[in-house]
């Protein structure tokens, strides 16, 4: 087994605790911080992957192994080579390890020690998924970042039910480690690709910090999840119903332990405020629904804040949803005719709002980079903290 | 008023009774036969401007009038400057008159000498569309081609019922052209341009012959309406339920007959061998919902014959939807993954097959114009229609 790493990562800039760096994977360079475009079911609904390439310029997207495991199948995805292959999507992959979706569909039956059991959202049949099926699960998408298998509590669990948590996930990374260790070896990966100077070829794992709203948790977590070994290092279990400031405390006090030399990932988080906040303690990689989700149900992000297209004050409003975006829905299209595509219940509304909200996020992060790159950080978030209020003072 | 033609078409090539030409439209030429995608709501479903400008080399889509209408209204359109301002295509319009649609989507309520009265699809109330309200609306839209306000019997109607609907369409006809001219005198079309050498600047209005599937009829529509005179000429009233050997008798006998100087459009026609046939028989035009509606339901149209992704046999098929086909869709995805994105309920499933059904309706246009103008039709159309059977002899 080659020595060399999976990733690099290397931070180019500081701006108090955050960075701007960049990410190396087997399949090219991430600017970090990035934001990672999520592919639920091997596709970023309602967006081309050539508009994700050459317009948006995303350069990794997610994958959730739940779905694509229930659909259309490991079988599937293995006889067509890999989810590389099979979607068409050359770039980078990360996948999670299913555990978050089978807790957050509500499809979970029962949690022991070996795994978790729950009813198939698709067909209804029983599965079981494990840290050694995960893994062998994303060795056969071939994604280039693994996420190990975790246990996530509700966010308002107390102490004792979050601390059984945060050890089972600890267990389990255990697990996720030796079995993700085992195919490597056997290069049982689909999307495994020559080694350079750099890099191994082999996939990247990321272990998981729990531990709900503790503190004392948390660190215990990170501490456990650290002498594993990881080529980087997630934050879950926020983002689930606690309150925002519990999500604040936990990110503020967490990410900047981290290790510094690996890149640190708040997992399903959130509103473009959100990712500038994290950012401003450190964390270097998100993905969220929301500019995809939002984007179907008529909600557009924009530097003023949000609109809704439900909205008649936009019925004769001619404007672009958002004078300062360069994207190429905000040059052709009205908030007129957007508005008049999802009253219609066009697909080209999901479509169109989609990518402008994805233009805005990606283009955040474009700018939150460069804002610390030349340390003008806190400025930055300040007025851009400012502009998202715009709409909200107006009660739009 | 201009004296200069509002549109000018111009044969190029003949091979037999099959043309090739260009028609110029004030907003730029356009090579005929041409197969204009359904723009029903200011939309074509599921494909963006762009995508129809750049890679499908779409230069004319048409637009609903009866659909506009109702949603999201005149006003708003006309607020918006027109359909071409609002929805943020600035290549040729095409809308048709409303008739059809209240018609087929079985609104009407009452036909009168007067016009039609009909409930909303979208709120149930009480609407009347008369020729004279359809020039008006078309006018507000600003289309560059406007269709005539007719009555469309049903296909298998006996000729009493066929001469009083065909010599109430040659009535409403006439009040079209009467309203119409008048709307362009007092220049309240809202796409008006600049006139040039050649052209008005003004909207074209082309005339429908109807008379179902009595060739009696049929000519003298064609005559009366010949009469009256407009700047093209439509076979309206086909492929509403009639046997496909009557569409077939009705074109192959009118479509000759028509004015040979002006674009000759077979309105609501049909499947590619459909429109190759038509050709032969002298038709310029085409416009029809199949590559569109199918392509969101899980067909796509190809050089082989007609497959269903719904078909299990597609499941590890890791060839393009067509082999013979370059569109970006065949470029970059497998069967085996457009149909994933089917059976999971995927948007971009309806956004892939709509883009590939389109490139493959718009490449065969192409290539029935090539083999015009090579004088090679008659065999371009043996071995095209030839290759449509491939899948129905293999019963996939």
């Amino acid at each position: 087994m080659s020595t060399k790493p999976a990733i690099s990562f290397e931070v180019l800039a500081r701006d108090g605790e955050a960075r701007a760096g960049v990410l190396t994977t087997r399949r090219g360079p991430i600017e970090t911080p990035v934001f990672m475009p999520v592919g639920t079911a091997g596709t970023v609904k309602g967006i081309r992957f050539e508009v994700l390439e050459r317009e948006l310029g995303a350069h990794i997207i997610l994958g959730n192994t739940y779905h694509l495991w229930l659909r259309p199948g490991v079988d599937v995805i293995r006889a067509c080579g890999g989810l590389h292959s099979f979607s068409g999507w050359q770039r980078a992959l990360l996948t999670d390890s299913g555990g978050f979706q089978v807790w957050s569909l509500g499809a979970l039956r029962k949690i022991t020690e070996e795994g978790t059991e729950f009813r198939s959202h698709v067909d209804g049949s029983l599965k079981f998924l494990s840290p050694e099926i995960s893994m062998d699960v994303q060795a056969a998408f071939g994604s280039d970042i693994v996420m190990a298998f975790d246990e996530c509590a509700a966010g308002d669990a107390p102490p004792d039910v979050s601390r059984k948590s945060m050890e089972l996930t600890a267990r389990w990374a255990n697990r996720s480690r030796l079995r993700f260790d085992g195919l490597q070896a056997e290069e049982l990966d689909a999307g495994r690709t020559e080694a350079t100077d750099l890099l191994s070829g082999a996939q990247a794992l990321f272990g998981i910090v729990q531990g709900g709203a503790h503190q004392d948790l948390r660190r215990e977590s990170l501490t456990r999840t650290v002498e594993i070994g990881f080529e980087g290092y997630a934050i879950g279990g926020l983002s689930v119903g606690e309150e925002k400031s519990v999500m604040w405390d936990v990110v503020s006090e967490l990410a900047p332990k981290m290790p510094a030399h690996w890149p640190r990932y708040l997992m399903g988080v959130g509103t473009p405020e959100d990712l500038v906040e994290a950012v401003s303690h450190g964390v270097d990689m998100f993905d969220c629904v929301l500019p995809t989700r939002n984007g179907r149900t008529g909600q557009a992000f924009t530097s003023r804040g949000k609109m809704n297209l439900k909205n008649a004050q936009w019925t004769l409003d001619t404007r672009p949803l958002d004078e300062s975006c360069s994207c190429s829905v905000c040059r052709r299209h009205s908030r007129a005719y957007l508005r008049h595509l999802y009253m219609s219940g066009e697909i080209l509304a999901s479509v169109l709002l989609t990518h402008h909200n994805l233009a805005f996020f990606l283009d955040t992060m474009r700018r939150v980079r460069q804002s610390i790159r030349s340390g003008n950080f806190k400025k930055f978030q300040r007025e851009f903290t400012e502009g998202l209020d715009v709409y909200s003072r107006q009660n739009v």
